[in-house]
């Protein structure tokens, strides 16, 4: 598409998303369910287009890590249509009354949820978060303007063409759903800040940096994930080692995994030792500080580190040791990038510390950081973790689609007669 | 204070209110009940500073309105107070629990309320402003930097001053809070992005539109207010006027006046005709489409205008005749602002219609568009009203000074024990 072409098309598609506002939760879960029946009729399709995929992939040889990622089969395929059929029978989350108040009689005033508008996502190599993304914002109400990588180009189009068909067999405007196909246009449209209420970047950190970076509409996602851990003194050691590696080398490139490791001098010396035993036996490397260097045998070979607000996202960890919790709540608040912050320990009252006094989205005892995710939180999938202040914040599922609006019903009522004297006084009685 | 002092400033401030968030409500009612009192004491005081600022703005010439605002007295004072004690006596909007979940046995996920963190306040010359949005933040528990209006000097130094000695008084540290003096200060502190979480600028459209442009925090606050009314053929007649009058010339400089008039064709002749006499007699300007200005007399010598994405702020309304409601719904998100519409019709189903397909913070049936405020919805003040599609969106009041963490407590948790086979599966079940 000339990219002079994608201002109309985000316009168009948000005059649709208007209208999507107003279906029906049985007509968005019935084209839903509709969408992964016609995935399960064309999954031979979809095989065919991305072995296509693979093999240009193959032949520019790209990683395996890569390939695996781009990679469909049966089995995920299945994992796809399941999640498609989950979200149709979710609630719905449009319409819910949040508030619903008495100003005056016969003047109520009512907030509403609704979906944002239409939202602009651009996702890198895995074709299945298509169809999860697309379903998500569909059962929200909401439009979607999709690319996604061009190493996936073939997956993505029939992967969308299916949703197409299921929304227009159900009679659910199209419009509302575009997928580009180049990086340009994707440019674009981060540019169309008239028609477009949100942009989730879905991939690597330098991907969602370089669109905050680019744009005027609001970026849902996080450009780092500096997770830490802070083992206490109050720790119960049988806890510390499973959960710093597991929160480490479960999977070292997701966002939630660990990257420092706090620990309360009281316990130093042999808590530094024995952990970093643990870890080096698992090939995690290890960055410290001069004090946590003292401790380690010289084979030990860390190297010594002040380089604290580093995403690792490979088998390397860094340790510091801290004077107390305060400290520890300093270096997460100054280092940290507030994604997920655990503390090992059984003080419950040093914990409400760590919780309250820490700015960030999710705040653990005794749990690996890597519980961070919508799935596991039980929100049925997400379209990202935001590490943003302000809502949504955290793993983002199907609520943090929704916006709400005001409704104020009257008869006629008019602010003049609520000033000055003899005025009429508000009731403001809650409604239940 | 140096420019360059503003980022150490912040920090200082940041890490204050990072403490901030771990005070109990009961010290913070009690902190702002003594602010309230410190007013009270310091009375006169603050009558005399307010009277060195009126006459230093008298020798400047400055507007009529611009004095009004400026100027304390009795009355406005005890309001002030009476304010302060409201927000003191509202409940805690800080540690709701607003969701609870078993995710597994003794894996226990929590989400709930906590303060934003440090917020910028810039405010033009009403002094009693300060108090408010200052009481608002230190209840939320967010520490806050303050710039008032260069005019507003010596009211807001001794404002400001009562609040410190309250927090004193009541152990707050007061570190979390300042009052800036220059406009350099401020733009120094619209780069301290690292420390300040929210911009919230009170005063023109031309002041929100140069923050929104200076900075990368995120800005609270509304551009423009083009609001809207529509009348749709099911309407009451009796309901018309009233409600545009009031919505036009109850306070025509507020962002929640009518700007645009749309009239469903059908009632176009007799109704155009009634109701721009009833606005000519209150000296409103008239501004129309072609087709309006066919059914007005000559004598009524209204200009007629495709400006529709235009903000009056005085006695000048802009009228057009529209084939029916879809031609509303899409002129309105085409040249709204996303503040607050009204519908004039008794027609339910129509209005439905309006309330979904319309992106805007309010959409209201029968009520002047001027309700949009958050003393009328009942949230005892505001700071504010967003026209941001996401939260906090319309009138922000306390609850929109909140955000959110999430807490998980567990014994020992790992992601291992939940993926491959014999993997453990989540309970997901809702805690009450």
């Amino acid at each position: 598409m000339p990219v002079d072409q994608i201002a109309n098309l985000a316009q168009k598609a948000k005059l649709a998303s208007n209208k999507l506002a107003s279906f029906k939760d049985d007509l968005k879960s019935k084209a839903l369910t509709e969408y992964a029946r016609e995935i399960e009729r064309n999954k031979e399709k979809i095989l065919v287009a991305n072995q296509k995929d693979i093999e240009n992939a193959k032949a520019q040889s790209i990683s395996k890590a890569l390939l695996d990622r781009l990679k469909l089969d049966e089995s995920k395929l299945n994992s796809v249509m399941t999640g498609i059929d989950q979200i149709a029978k979710m609630p719905d989350p449009i319409g819910k009354i949040e508030l619903a108040r008495e100003l005056d009689h016969g003047l109520e005033l009512f907030r509403i949820t609704c979906p944002i508008g239409l939202i602009g996502v651009v996702f890198e190599s895995r074709p299945d978060a298509l169809p999860q993304i697309a379903s998500l914002c569909l059962k929200s109400g909401n439009g979607i303007i999709l690319k996604g990588g061009s190493e996936a180009e073939h997956s993505n189009k029939i992967l969308f063409d299916c949703l197409i068909k299921a929304c227009t067999k159900t009679g659910i405007p199209t419009d509302a759903f575009a997928l580009l196909s180049s990086r340009s246009e994707f440019s674009e449209l981060l540019k169309a800040e008239q028609y477009v209420d949100l942009i989730i970047p879905r991939g690597s950190n330098e991907l969602v940096r370089s669109i905050q970076a680019s744009t005027n509409i609001k970026v849902l996602g996080h450009a780092d994930g500096v997770c830490h851990i802070y083992i206490d003194s109050s720790a119960d050691w049988d806890k510390v080692a499973p959960i710093v590696i597991d929160a480490k080398i479960q999977y070292p490139a997701a966002c939630n995994a660990v990257e420092t490791i706090l620990i309360h001098e009281s316990i130093a010396p042999q808590m530094v030792i024995g952990l970093c035993h643990a870890l080096k036996l698992r090939n995690v490397e290890i960055k410290c500080d001069k004090r946590t260097k003292t401790f380690l045998p010289t084979e030990f070979d860390a190297q010594i580190t002040d380089a604290w607000h580093t995403e690792y996202g490979d088998l390397t960890v860094a340790v510091k040791i801290v004077k107390d919790i305060e400290e520890a709540i300093e270096h997460i608040n100054k280092f940290g990038s507030g994604h997920t912050e655990c503390m090992i320990g059984e003080d419950k009252d040093a914990f409400e510390k760590f919780f309250t006094e820490i700015n960030s989205a999710g705040i653990y005892l005794n749990a690996s950081t890597r519980f961070a995710d919508g799935y596991r939180y039980g929100f049925g999938a997400e379209v990202g973790i935001s590490t943003s202040n302000m809502h949504p914040r955290g793993p983002v599922g199907i609520e943090g689609l929704v916006t709400y609006k005001y409704k104020l019903v009257g008869n006629g009522q008019i602010v003049s007669d609520y000033v000055g004297k003899d005025a009429r006084k508000f009731i403001h009685r809650d409604l239940h």
